[in-house]
Order: C-alpha cells, then sequence, then structure tokens
C-alpha cells in the first residue's frame, strides 16, 4: 500500500473524485461479501491480515495491515475489508412508475438517503430516481447507511420535473392538505415523490404530483409545528401502498 | 465568556458532565424559542449578536459574539442561540402503557433515538421508556435530531424487563416469527418495544412481550437478509397503531 493509494482511497470520500475515478468505497465483510453476483464489478479489494473474505470478485485480494486500513477507511471502526467498486452507468427505466418507484426531490443527509434505499430495498422497490440536488449515493455515509442495499436498488440521477410530468403513471406527494394516506385508495405502479429536509417538494415536482397525500398526526388535526423526518415519511408512504397488495 | 464558561458547555457532549451538572444543551433559535412554557427550567442563555430571541426565560439573555458562539456550540453551523437547561427529574407514569407507550430497549445511534422521539411526538405518544444501554437523549445529537419533540415527549430511563412485566397491558414486539402487522388487532393502549440496531430485543424484554408482531418486506416471504432502520421499523408499528383509531 504506496501513500498515493492510501490518498486516492481517501479521496473517495468526495463526489468530485470519484466521479473523476468512476469508483465508489463499499466496505466491511458482510457489504463486500454481497458483491460477487451482485452485478458490480469490483476493482481492487482489500482485505486486512485476519479477514476471512474469500475469492468470486475478478481480482485479487491485496493483504493490508490493520494500520494501513486505518489509514484508508471512512468508517470510524475499521472492518476487515474495503472494496473498490466500480460505479455503474445506468439507463432510466423505460417506463418510470410501472413499478411503484419513488422519487427523491432534494433529499440531502447521507443518513436519510441511505436509510431510504434500504427500506425501497425491504419494499420492493427497484427504482428510486434522484434530483441532482439530493445527496450522492455512493457517498460512504450512504453506502453504509444502506446496510447493502446500494447493491439492489437502483438509483438514477435525472431531471425530476421532466421525467415525472411525462411519466404517465399517477405521481403522488405528501402535502398538509393532501387526502389522508390511510383511506387513500393506493395502486400497484405510479411514483412517490419525497422532498427536501427542511424545504419539502420543489415548485416543479409539485406541478408533477397528481395525487396529494397526507400522513395525519395523532390526535388528528390538532394544530401542530412538528413534522416527520423524510426517511420516516417516506417509510410510512411505502407501507401504506405496500399493506393494501 | 470566560474561558472555563466555554469549557463548561463545551464538556456537556458528555454524560456524566450532563450528569454532574444536571444540564443539557438545547440550540438553534426555533428550539430556544420553545422553551417558555415548555416546563423545562433554562439555566443561561446565551445569544449571538445578530439573534432576534426575545424574553420569557426566567434568565437573563447573555451576549456572545459570533466567534464565541462558535467556541461553544455543538452545531457543525452555530445558530443564534444556546441554552443550558435543567434536565427534568421524572417519575414512571403512573399506569405504563395505558396510553401508547414506547420502550427501546438499546437504541444506541443518537440520530435513531431523536427521530423515534420526534416520531413519538407526531402520533401523540407521550412517554418513551428506554433501558439504560439505550442513547441518552439529553445528548446533543439527540436533542437536535428531535426537532423540538425532546421538549414534550417524556423519556424514562428505567429497568424495561421489570416495568414491561408488571404493567398488565399488551406489550409489542416485532419479530420475524410474529404476526403479520397489517392484518392485526391493534388496541389504543399497550407498550411496543423496540430493539438495538444490531442485535435487536433482549432476552429479558422479549419474556415480557406478549404479542409478537412482523411488518412482511415485499414481495412477502421472499428470503431476506435485509432488515429495517428501528427508527422505520417505529415509524411503521406507530403507523399501524394510529391508522386503527
Amino acid at each position: 500500500m504506496t501513500k498515493a493509494d492510501a490518498a486516492m482511497i481517501r479521496s473517495l470520500g468526495d463526489k468530485r473524485a470519484r466521479t473523476e475515478l468512476g469508483l465508489f468505497v463499499a466496505e466491511g465483510e458482510k457489504l463486500v461479501s454481497e458483491l460477487p453476483g451482485s452485478g458490480f464489478r469490483v476493482r481492487r479489494l482489500l482485505v486486512r491480515d485476519d479477514s476471512a473474505v474469500a475469492g468470486g470478485f475478478g481480482v485479487e485480494a491485496e493483504r493490508v495491515t490493520a494500520r494501513e486500513m486505518e489509514r484508508i477507511s471512512h468508517l470510524k471502526t475499521p472492518q476487515g475489508a474495503l472494496a473498490l467498486v466500480e460505479i455503474p452507468r445506468r439507463r432510466l427505466p423505460d417506463a418510470p412508475g410501472r413499478e411503484l418507484t419513488l422519487a427523491l426531490d432534494g433529499v440531502q443527509d447521507p443518513g436519510n438517503l441511505g436509510t431510504i434505499l434500504r427500506l425501497a430495498d425491504w419494499f420492493g422497490i427497484r427504482d428510486v430516481l434522484c434530483s441532482p440536488q439530493t445527496a450522492d449515493c455512493f457517498n460512504p455515509k450512504v453506502v453504509q447507511a444502506t446496510m447493502g442495499a446500494i447493491l439492489r436498488v437502483r438509483v438514477h440521477y435525472c431531471d425530476l420535473p421532466r421525467v415525472l410530468s411525462g411519466a404517465g403513471v399517477p405521481v403522488y406527494g405528501t402535502f398538509l392538505d393532501g387526502e389522508n394516506i390511510y383511506g387513500a385508495g393506493l395502486g400497484p405502479s405510479g411514483i412517490v415523490a419525497m422532498g427536501n429536509e427542511g424545504n419539502g417538494i420543489t415548485p416543479g415536482v409539485a406541478a408533477a404530483v397528481t395525487r396529494r397525500l397526507y400522513i395525519p398526526p395523532y390526535p388528528p388535526g390538532r394544530p401542530s409545528s412538528e413534522s416527520l423526518n423524510v426517511a420516516v415519511a417516506t417509510a410510512i408512504v411505502c407501507s401504506e401502498f405496500r399493506r393494501r397488495m
């Protein structure tokens, strides 16, 4: 492990370096061991002396010491394996929203984005559309928070107002003046738009929303300055779609 | 602002100092402005020159410069107001679970705990019981993530197995072999136990659970190594209780 190697791997914490190199970091033995068969291509695999991570990666594992792993890790508690993985080039789905799809309109916190990709995976949502203002899904903090879902859910950065308004499927969003979601009829297809942590849905995306929904607080109708975290709101909306199916 | 003042305020990032001094830090003009009338006692109020935070705190506001605020703040982006607030002494509710109550069995991530308190507030859950292994609700990161809910939801640290087994109300928990929550009959009272991020519910709490529930993935029954973030799972469970009421 050269100094330049370590600096390059550390630099992948920044989006600019990830874009330039076309690589992201996947850390932890559990996540790394899910790479073979995921469709992602591993460029380099760095494995600590005590790690049991086995083959199937298409590249030779490079042994590193505990100290070297500490130098390259993006985790507070470095683990036994770290892979440099190629960022896939993805085409937008042919018919976005034919299956239930999420659209993230400026979700900025990496933990929130990771949690949302993880719950999308749980609820069988395969495609997540993101506005360019949304956090980068290959940020190491996002990758970590997805708990492996980053290898299964396909994330597409795109012009949300354009894609949503041309989709020809119901586009859902949550608004204070929306319909109570618990009684709403919700079908198996459509796109659910979720907004930024502080500012909600942007005007361009709001204009493409065809069904306004509302998660009522309890007791209902109480005056409230409160709100829900965006990952929590996404979870409740997805749960409402899935319990009807 | 003396050096000792600044060091004392910074020290409140540690639980030991909070316990010793009986104080926690509330930051941000929105949160601070909700303190009057909340029942919490403000010991000191530090306000930046440009801040519009007004009176009603029972103490004189102390003006600080932007530079001083940066030195004492626990936030990445310091805001205009910071209060030192007395940690309340609370008695356990007389009849825990008579109203819907949460029990957190070792939730360790401050962001998760804050998000759970925020959603408890949204869903009208007034009491949250926590095992001593759960993160401290007065950790500055937790306070921040609650977005004000820390002033409304009452958090009680207690011996969960003892309190839950003696409560005389249904005690709910989520388990892989539980009943599908979407079809389950759920009443207006009871205690919902949620476990640690990695290890779930402890054996002592599991023994007190009387109703085992399950949030099914989609499609249902697929073999899965996936799971849900604990705040997300708590949100879905609370949403299922509240939509029936």
